[in-house]
């Protein structure tokens, strides 16, 4: 197989991303990103905007002991911590038997939160291109502080006012009875390592009416978007998921933008496999038996217990931990915030202790762009496995599990020679229940002559037939639908 | 609106179906049904195959005090009844709550059943026609005794032979690693309020290779089985599920059988339905916003509570009865099979004390079918609501339930002129938990003229819409997967 033509597409987004995590944080990278921006916003003014919403959104996060939070207790009985009011969300302990896999039984604490959140997206052209109305917004587990996020981003608590907050912002566009065109409106799942059954209503809503843009929000193009995707820990988590859930066929990527697409070889590839035309190396059918065959070999049992019985966690310096110091903690926090509808407040949240990985391997087969998934358990999931990318795991952890769950490709992955690197650049994780959680996300191109040891729990799939399940609930899991993003970014669509 | 021309649908099938369970009981209508069929089975080798059947294949049946059968259990703690090999199914209790809809709390017995079983049909080409491989079953709780189902179905004891009993025929086929070209693989939901979370595998296989038929097994054609539906009580549940199942195109609705469809006005609503060709009244994306708009406004919780706990629920005469006599009864049998793989046993079931009624209204909408299609809250169900037909009730139930419980439409669907009636058929429900249970399939016509008040759960839908959602799991329950398949059959397809 051929790589030729396929270096310029790493540098569609103006910039090399490299992955190393302390070098791209910060608005120096979020203004040169907009370099080709075309949108109803230049690049001046994104930079500008940005600059001031940083400058008017200040946030500062202090730790405190669980024991000590304001308003949080930790239940006696149960070790359940959770607020005085019975709102926001409980952390619980999970039990998990699977008679199938490497793992067969563990148990964690878990973040139990059974309420649908609204992640809308407004979507509106100007001149025949398609802009999102984003908004800028600061949370207490943010790396770097301000992210993008979707138009709106809401708990049931937040949007029915039970806060006793502001109203928010845009949420009538998003509730039933409104006048409007759907464009999507799925739930879709949370992270399922650590969210129980958690997921998010993701609706992306079309108008034609006149806006206003209030301070905070700022209309950019879909190609916009797909070139910050480049920049680290800037889209944040909702914002790469909402992208990844716009309906995307190769018409529809030029007819959205009037851009001309990337005229590299594996930019052509990715256009091919968003459309019918290009045939996908497996009939849709065999993917939708492949998923049904490994959810019902999988016997997954996922339930909630006493955290104060979850085995080898326990309570060190105010925080909780696993006895290997591995996988995550359960970290308390004093919040000072400028602009939210309470200024001052503390909570729990679940650290990393280190960069987790999400790896994409890709390949063309017959001209099309394939992924290779892998149907994954976690947790919190509903429907026991979902499409996750072909590597999801924290390296770290690797230095307590035994080698046997070392997961498949990952060594791949992290030993692919440099010119195999199709993106690679650090993202953050949800900010308002995750600390400092991130990840990095990589794609990597494989070609016919690698050897890659077939395995029943991973298949090849085109950009099509993601798109084609993503519009149903529980089959695409949050690290896919951003790298999902990625890869559409990586051919510069919008 | 028009009705000319539709009346000869309802004689489609060589019979009239008035929907009286006494009437079209036993061989002869079994007989007389396949007058026009023309797939490698003749009518009157069907005929002669189905007596056989049914000479070889006796059941006795004889009631029982639920404490008193052989090998199961009532719990004294908790009142679960359960069988001493722990497998099998139990009987547990559920509490269910949601704070949406006119019933917002109640208790009831539950069957317990966590496994996938397996539907399996094998369909082949016979001379460019699409032919199933029918058997003929017998189940202990079947109302007339031997009735038509898929290739397979067999639990996960039956098919890994826990039961120690014979090996499942043609079960193969269905299992990992088998060479094959699918059709369908989906699981299904079971009846949700009489199972708690239980679903089952369907699978739809094609094969080119020689199939030996053993004895009880049969080629019929789908137009063979879509004529069958219109005999009562020979199809059974999984048959009429499986077949709803297999996708359906207008194209392919020739192609598969090589017969001319029929040439009236609403057998072609029903073609162009099947297909994009006719345009929905709603668009796909309005279709699945509106379902997930039900699932995230019901706030539903079913939890496994002791079965001796569930508020008017009582044991009377060895069974276990609600207060009113309503609902259903859990009671006890004990069996004599003549050709099971155990000849004598017994089992707890569930028993139906009146016939039900799975309703649905259709109307043409620009020449194309459509379906009033219900996104209901059963207790068992695994995403809080499924597609059901827009009557499914016990019309015996409203003596004790309350007037504003009585389900919109049934009063409409009950007193409409006969013309207006397209598919009045009464069909069996599963044999092998519940007993006797029978509901009237009806399928009413309602034009532009009949005043139909909307309703924030019901949504007219194409066949195509259907189509799409059946390939995914937990869209469109059992009744209504049955509705789907009778409807097809109206317009002589297969």
């Amino acid at each position: 197989m051929s790589h030729s033509g396929t270096g310029d597409v790493r540098t569609l987004s103006g910039h090399p991303s490299n992955g190393n995590e302390d070098e791209f944080v910060g608005g120096q990278v979020a203004r040169s990103a907009l370099a080709r921006g075309e949108g109803m916003t230049s690049q001046p003014e994104f930079d500008d905007w940005l600059d001031a919403c940083r400058a008017d959104q200040t946030i500062r996060v202090e730790r405190r002991a669980l024991d000590e939070l304001e308003a949080w207790s930790v239940d006696p009985d149960t070790g359940t911590i959770g607020h005085a009011s019975g709102r926001f969300f409980t952390v619980e302990g999970v039990e998990v038997n699977n008679h199938h896999g490497p793992i067969q039984h563990w148990e964690q604490p878990i973040i139990n939160q059974p309420e649908v959140g609204i992640q809308g997206l407004l979507v509106k052209e100007f001149d025949g291109v398609l802009h999102c109305l984003m908004q800028a917004k600061v949370e207490p587990g943010n790396f770097g502080g301000v992210q993008l996020s979707p138009t709106v981003q809401a708990t049931r608590s937040n949007y029915t006012g039970v806060h006793g907050g502001r109203a928010v912002p845009y949420v009538s566009y998003f509730q039933a009875g409104a006048r409007r065109r759907v464009v999507c409106d799925v739930r879709q799942s949370e992270q399922g390592a650590w969210c129980y059954r958690k997921h998010n209503r993701y609706q992306i809503v079309h108008v034609t009416e006149p806006v206003e843009v209030l301070d905070g929000f700022c209309w950019l193009t879909v190609r916009q978007l797909h070139e910050l995707l480049a920049v680290p820990d800037l889209m944040n988590w909702a914002a790469r998921s909402v992208l990844a859930c716009l309906p995307f066929s190769a018409d529809a990527a030029t007819a959205l933008s009037g851009h001309e697409t990337a005229e590299t070889a594996l930019a052509r590839s990715v256009i091919r496999s968003l459309s019918a035309e290009g045939a996908a190396a497996l009939p849709m059918a065999e993917v939708l038996s492949w998923i049904t065959e490994v959810r019902c070999r999988n016997d997954v049992e996922a339930r909630l217990i006493p955290l104060r019985e979850a085995n080898l966690w326990t309570m060190r310096d105010g925080a909780i931990e696993h006895e290997s110091g591995c996988f995550f903690r359960v970290a308390g926090f004093e919040v000072w915030a400028g602009r939210r509808e309470v200024a001052h407040w503390s909570q729990p949240m679940l650290e990393a202790p280190s960069l987790g990985l999400n790896g994409l391997l890709v390949k063309r087969i017959n001209g099309v762009l394939h992924a290779y998934m892998h149907a994954r358990v976690e947790a919190g999931f509903v429907d026991v496995v979902e499409l996750a990318p072909t590597v999801q795991c924290t390296p770290d952890n690797y230095s307590w599990l035994s080698a046997t769950a070392r997961p498949p490709y990952m060594d791949l992955l992290l030993s692919v020679p440099e010119d195999r690197i199709r993106f690679d650049v650090i993202h953050s994780e949800e900010g308002g229940r995750f600390y400092h959680a991130r990840n990095r996300y990589l794609v990597v191109e494989v070609g016919d002559d690698d050897p890659l040891p077939e395995h029943e729990d991973y298949r090849w799939m085109s950009l099509q037939q993601l798109g084609i399940l993503i519009r149903h609930s529980h089959y695409v899991n949050v690290q896919a639908r951003s790298l999902l993003a990625c890869v559409r970014g990586m051919a510069g669509l919008g």
